[in-house]
């Protein structure tokens, strides 16, 4: 057991704060850390230490956690900096994709193949960027040695921005590759007999190992695909209402199909084009919602969003209501809490990880950020050597997808406007220079968007 | 106070279970009822029973709560008896909606000028009506002289072919023309000081008075239009999550505009295919999620169900959980219990109702169901006598509404193919006849569908 100090930066987070909470109280072998919950936001802030404080003396578990607006009152001296911040929130971004789709482009000018992740800020995230590179430097700073848990998307791309640009311990972390376990319920397995292997980049993994007391489980998918897929789609299309109950869809199949490995959790969401014209196109390929990208599923997670932080707040308010039956018994599947105990005990374990290649996977240059199982202990990352995936996936996914990241790394690092207007000359989407010129005009131009358009003149 | 037998059928419902048996259980005008819960389905029918049983002994509350699926031993000398039942379930009539659109019929062939609600099912709920029919006719047989509540929809139709074909006291009820008090807090004024007076048919009301301690609204609507609108709806395009925040929509105003008086409530969902062509043209009329009845709304509207109804098995089944710290300390705004304490107490009031129309809107047939204002007590029903509706909404908006829920009776009491084909023949997105057969064809030949083939053929 030991104590450490662990800043949560982005703390209101709905995504996160009430989770992270959950698997710290019932995680003993960090009992008695203070733990320092940071937002700009205060009464989301407030929101969260309501919580955390019913919550833990509900439990009576002794975690002591404090509140601030202040970014250096949390980072200084900590051990671990876990980053859940998205600038400007989402209602931001969903302006600029308005405007985009005024202007031909479909669910946003930052959805592109591989990634069509709503809130996967890319080329617009200018202003993301920003402030996960300030969070990064500041740990530079004032905690030099402590550990960065960049939860806060897009993980891929700002992994592989902090590991280049500052000198940080920094980890990736997104919980999509859990997914495996519903594909292996689905197909009968125990999900806690299952081995799978995931690799490759952040939302873009592909299953490379997939057994259940070693016997190899991808027969039985090819059987399931072959025998039971057809019916499982009917009721599937009858009864979708979670956008995110997509995991044996036909998108994940075709995939499959195409690339001869099966694409695990968000990797499902992505793909070309050619799952994504529209929204027709998107329901045939992901269900009725059209899966978590489309107009109808986003809408759904916004929704769910709004619904999930008013529940929070009666929870954390209102002393009638205990908190403990709302959430599961024990910590959840989430890595980020046994991975902080498994750093500051020492206790060396198996995690699923985004960090720099170092020879990792092979075909990948060593400082972008591959995500695969690695050992994480006080000694930092272990990672597997020369891991392989099949050269269709390397080329024509992995490749195109790490294009992107380094546009994207060079726009924010560079700046200026040719890389903009390239970024839509290579989309499908363009039908002319003119309609990608006007639509940056359009974005930089929108409230908000003053310093990011003076980055990007010229 | 006085004991009374009230019977619930379709008390699964998710809609109505909850607030029901919250009502009830804040009424102590009726304590001591027996209160006979009546469903197909007896996993919902042990749900909605743990819940009454748990939430009334919570309360320290004295209502006796039997569960049965037997219709005849719910309704048997029951004093009131409350259909909130629907033939299917919802994903039976998206499977219509999925067939229509594949024949080019946005929103299912269901959906009309004044009708679009997306559960309101008329000239494809031949089931629904059979159903409704039944317990009527049932009420009539088992418990003559009982009330007939009915909130299961399509209200309009259903409580216009009861009073019509059986002989027993129905009351449709819907919550929609509560909408008023919401456009009261947004101009300003406490909804408790405001009197409306809204009617027409239910789902098309017009607000006829509207009046805060004697002074007339209607201008400050107006003013609010002109000046306050504007700045509304921009903020309300980037926030809308809820696809029933359309009050005070640009449809609502232009409706307001086009026809000279406020349509409330679920009115604004109607109008004509001018608000509802597309979903870009829905989400121009009723905000990003198009509405409640765009395929961005109702998945939320489904979506929301679901969750709802884990929501409340969990608040049922786990004794962990107090249940009344999730719900208002007093009685809903549902007319639903205060009219039965009404009619049980004979204390008269005045109640939203829908009752054939017996003089009370000039223009409209004696044997239509109006939703009017109208006092009601062990008596019965008063109805206020020679209610006018400016002539644009009488002839462009009640009559053609009224058509189609004639040509539904019609068609659901004679039969024959012919009345379905004149029922799209009269649909702007008919483009052909041959589209007309197609799609009935379609829709007939679904399985589940037999019995309905059958009526209508020929
Ligand atoms: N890694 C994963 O598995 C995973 C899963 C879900 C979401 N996410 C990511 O988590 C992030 C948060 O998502 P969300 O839906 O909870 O968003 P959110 O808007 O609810 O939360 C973000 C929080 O960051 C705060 N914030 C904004 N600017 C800040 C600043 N300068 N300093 C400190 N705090 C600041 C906001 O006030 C807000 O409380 C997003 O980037 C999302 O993509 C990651
Ligand atoms: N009047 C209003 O203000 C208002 C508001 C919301 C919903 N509604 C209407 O209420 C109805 C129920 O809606 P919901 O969303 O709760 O639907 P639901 O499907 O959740 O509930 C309907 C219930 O009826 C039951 N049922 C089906 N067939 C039955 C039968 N033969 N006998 C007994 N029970 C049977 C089902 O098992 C189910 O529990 C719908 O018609 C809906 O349009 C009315």
């Amino acid at each position: 057991m030991t104590k450490v100090k662990i800043a949560v930066i982005g703390a209101g987070s709905i995504a996160w704060s009430s989770t992270v909470v959950h698997d710290l109280l019932h995680t003993p072998t960090l009992l008695g850390s203070e733990v320092y919950l940071m937002d700009i936001d205060e009464t989301r802030l407030k929101r969260v230490g309501a919580f955390a404080r019913k919550y833990s003396s509900e439990l009576g578990v002794d975690y002591k956690f404090h509140l601030t607006t202040n970014r250096k009152e949390a980072i200084k001296d900590a051990d671990f900096v876990v980053n859940t911040a998205m600038y400007g929130g989402h209602g931001y971004y969903e302006a600029m994709r308005e405007i985009s789709e005024k202007h031909g482009y479909y669910r946003g000018v930052n959805s592109t193949e591989w990634n069509m992740v709503s809130d996967y800020h890319t080329i617009w995230g200018y202003y993301q960027f920003k402030l996960a590179l300030d969070i990064a430097r500041d740990v530079e700073q004032y905690a030099p040695g402590a550990w960065l848990l960049q939860l806060a998307n897009p993980v891929f791309e700002l992994t592989t921005l902090i590991s280049r640009e500052v000198k940080v311990n920094v980890i990736g972390l997104c919980h999509g590759h859990l997914a495996y376990k519903e594909i292996a319920g689905i197909l009968g397995f125990k999900p806690e007999d299952v081995e799978a292997e995931m690799i490759g980049f952040n939302h873009v993994i592909w299953l490379t190992k997939f057994t259940s007391k070693g016997r190899n489980l991808y027969p039985l998918l090819d059987e399931w695909i072959e025998k039971k897929a057809q019916e499982y789609w009917r009721k599937w299309r009858l009864s979708q209402r979670n956008p995110f109950d997509i995991h044996l869809s036909p998108a994940a199949v075709d995939m499959y199909k195409r690339y001869g490995l099966f694409p695990i959790g968000d990797t499902v969401r992505g793909g070309t084009w050619a799952y994504h014209w529209d929204l027709k196109t998107k329901q045939y390929w992901f269900g009725p919602t059209g899966g978590p990208d489309s107009e109808i599923g986003w809408m759904l997670y916004l929704a769910h969003h709004e619904w999930y932080s008013s529940y929070l707040e009666r929870l954390a308010e209102d002393p009638r209501m205990p908190i403990a039956p709302f959430f599961p018994a024990s910590r959840t599947d989430e890595s980020l809490i046994p991975i902080i105990s498994s750093i500051a005990n020492d206790e060396p374990a198996t995690y699923q990880v985004n960090v720099p290649n170092d020879g990792a996977i092979d075909g990948i240059p060593n400082d972008v950020a591959v995500e695969i199982p690695a050992e994480v202990s006080a000694k930092g990352v272990r990672r597997p050597q020369g891991l392989r995936v099949p050269g269709k996936i390397l080329k024509s996914v992995l490749w195109p997808r790490m294009l992107r990241m380094e546009m994207t790394l060079t726009a924010f690092l560079e700046g200026g406007r040719q890389i903009l207007i390239d970024w839509l000359m290579l989309d499908p989407r363009t039908k002319s220079e003119k309609q990608a010129e006007e639509v940056w005009d359009a974005i930089l131009a929108m409230p908000g968007n003053e310093e990011m358009a003076k980055h990007y003149r010229g």
